[in-house]
């Protein structure tokens, strides 16, 4: 065990040449390729990757590749199972006196309609809770359609709301006789491109059959509705298992006296079927990715092990998150520190923390550090990420690199997820962000869980 | 016969009561909601209404209907037959390592692809062009495909170069062997919505199979394209017919003492399948029904007769306007005016004339009545608009209100295409340029044929 550095000496201040290192860190990440082509090569050589399918299959070999390709070392894939859903086909029209198509997408879960479709009347709530409060029995043979809007915000506060209608519709329309559940799409855009996203987390199918109207094409159902009943057929198909393949790709910057301890940071490799699943996730990967081999790249390498980990199935319930915590259980107390890229590639605005009291005065020094990339000083309660939140609540330090997220949800989980959406100049402060608190959290030795009273030598120090 | 008023004292400057009668209705124009609502219950009571299918023979009922109730004079339909060519389904998809489903639609015209779809190699070109310079044979069993970009003007100048590859492609393509023809989405966004079109106005069939690729999918061919062969499944069903049946509505609000005189404002009343034909060319009926309507609430009736044609199958090889000049050849001296709104609701920036060198002063009168709605005064060039066309080819004077179409192809001819994207302010302003114009127009007599050397009171005066 090392012997830490003074810190009544130098109070929570980066050792001069950490600091210098760091600084190279987020100059060199100005002009990284290797993140932006990890994503590029993912997004147009696998394409879409939905969770459990062969093309996820497909995107881990193709992870395990590249990641040896790029010298990670330890790289492997540790498998585990999920439950599987994937559409077959999704149609919607309106019937009768003002037919006409509607574009929808069936949600994550959804049921099969019965061969040939389902044809039934529409009823309109405002919102889940009054479709929760209507009277059981009242949509007997009906389809429930919840037209509820979701707003756009910097920090995607938005769409925790939002997507209550999204998990919450087909069982509560179920539960009130109904045949089948619309939603207006989840997201900020306006485009005759639906959104999609699981209903729930418990097995492959949900209540109902279940879909999402793309903004126009719920204005459009309203609209009618305003002048009438109004009917609508739907068809979707779907295919189910219990049971399918999915696992996490890992890959490691071995450290030296430290290696045993983890700097975890990770993304999903997992994307909805709609897109390519560029900013989400492929961004989260190549930043990711990209941060580590800017770390393996200096003459040194730090004290602790990087260690880059690709979650599989996260859209569709956390599979890979979970899956890594039970496969580590063990191991928990050396995962120093955790952060999951999940959010897009928009700039970082703000740097948040989960510590303990004690190791404050290191994620100011920290957050201090990225104020050189236009990085604001966030607080101490980060959520770390949706795979690595199994973690935190495990007692693990993490942190939340925030990111601009106003365009986020114009595109996430529709078509539209591309690699075009990517602005590389964002996408590049993200890495610069990742390397520079990664480095710090390896080489420095810090304790991030250090309690407020505790001794200044605790843990790895 | 009227006397004329006297041009010698006047000039070309409106008597007073025209001028102040043509401001009220700018005026009234800008809390106008006749013209809006017209646009509201068509694209959503009919919804897309493709030339010669049953949807646009609603839409005709509708129209006239609406005409009828909106109090417009002569209501009628003009029948002709066109041939015709639907979409049944478009599936296209990369094969082998890298499969994965691309977004496309079918070109106006496309042929099927044999039962289960085709598969061939992709070549690419950078423009038609390159197509047409390929060696004879040299895409036998193969799919070309034109990666050719679109650039965004305010003039919608760049779409007449773009077309090119749409309505070239398939033809060059047969000549070299090809199987099929795919496109770049003709248009200016980057989203996951493909661009159709008519490929040809011969017949309902073109050469072959051929399909527009979304703009983030034209980027994913060929970034996959630069990695090495690429093979493609296309699957494409169609029904067509060489004759369906189509028509014009027109309606009219009659003049007095020279009724017999035409003032023509039209619109084209057929759409795209894909959208809701909302800014093509909903907007633009609604805007010349709008503009009408405001005419006919006068407290006097204009001299001339102010008539509304909603073209029929604009779309597929300007049908309706071949249809009404063939229909009212021999009145075309009775047609004064013409013009045609369709190019979208954006604002009015300028305002084109195509009169006789005689009549300059008329439309300098207009064109400085129009500054008052921030209208610049354009040329004497007028195209008049596609179903116009016609008619200032056999002679008829025509205007252009210029619009403002900088975001006109983010949405023409795709999905996107809904009520949705119309801006009722810059929409109302047409209608006040389109109300403006058509009663100077209709109320002073003028004769914007008369030449150069022509008496003061040719023609109506
Ligand atoms: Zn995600
Ligand atoms: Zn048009």
């Amino acid at each position: 065990m090392m012997t830490a550095p003074a810190l009544a000496e130098t109070g929570s201040a980066l050792p001069q040449d950490v600091s210098e290192t760091a600084e190279a860190l987020m100059d060199a990440a100005a002009s990284d390729t290797v993140g932006l082509q990890f994503v590029e090569d993912l997004t147009t050589e696998i394409g879409p990757r939905l969770a459990g399918s062969p093309a996820e299959a497909r995107a881990r070999t193709w992870a395990v590749n590249e990641l040896k390709q790029l010298g990670f070392q330890n790289v492997h894939v540790e498998d585990f199972s999920i439950p599987y859903w994937t559409r077959t086909h999704e149609i919607a029209e309106v019937v009768g006196p003002n037919a006409q198509p509607l574009v929808i997408t069936a949600l994550g879960g959804s049921k099969a309609t019965p061969q040939g479709g389902l044809e039934a009347e529409i009823v309109r709530f405002e919102s889940l809770s009054d479709l929760q409060a209507a009277p059981a029995g009242s949509l007997n043979g009906k389809i429930a359609y919840i037209d509820e809007l979701m707003y756009k915000t910097q920090d995607g506060s938005g769409y925790g709301l939002a997507v209550r209608k999204r998990s919450g519709c087909a069982k509560a329309a179920a539960e009130k006789g109904a045949v089948a559940c619309l939603i207006r799409s989840v997201g900020t855009q306006s485009h005759r491109i639906p959104h999609t996203g699981i209903m729930s987390r418990d097995g492959a199918l949900g209540a109902l059959p279940a879909a999402a109207l793309s903004a126009p094409d719920a204005d459009q159902l309203s609209r009618l509705l305003e002048r009438g009943d109004v009917r609508v057929k739907l068809d979707i198909g779907v295919q189910s298992a219990e049971a399918a393949p999915s696992g996490n790709v890992i890959g490691e910057i071995e450290g030296t006296d430290l290696k045993d301890e983890i700097v975890l940071i990770g993304c999903h490799l997992d994307s909805w079927d709609l897109g390519t699943g560029a900013i989400d996730d492929g961004a989260g990967c190549g930043i990711v990715v990209g941060a580590a081999k800017l770390i393996d790249a200096l003459p040194a390498k730090p004290r602790r092990t990087i260690r880059v980990v690709l979650y599989g199935s996260e859209e569709v319930g956390l599979f890979g998150g979970d899956a890594y915590a039970r496969q580590h259980g063990d191991d928990l107390d050396k995962h120093v520190l955790a952060a999951e890229s999940d959010f897009g590639a928009g700039r970082v605005w703000q740097f948040q923390t989960r510590f303990g009291e004690g190791a404050k005065p290191y994620g100011d020094a920290i957050k201090a550090m990225l104020t050189k990339v236009g990085v604001a000083e966030g607080n101490n309660e980060a959520g770390g990420g949706p795979d690595v939140g199994v973690l935190r609540r495990a007692g693990v330090p993490v942190v939340t690199p925030s990111q601009d997220g106003r365009d986020y949800f114009d595109y996430h989980h529709t078509p539209d997820d591309t690699f075009d959406k990517i602005n590389p100049e964002e996408f590049r402060q993200n890495i610069a962000v990742y390397a520079a608190f990664s480095y710090i959290a390896a080489e420095t030795g810090w304790d991030f869980r250090k309690a407020a009273d505790a001794e200044s030598t605790q843990g790895a120090d």
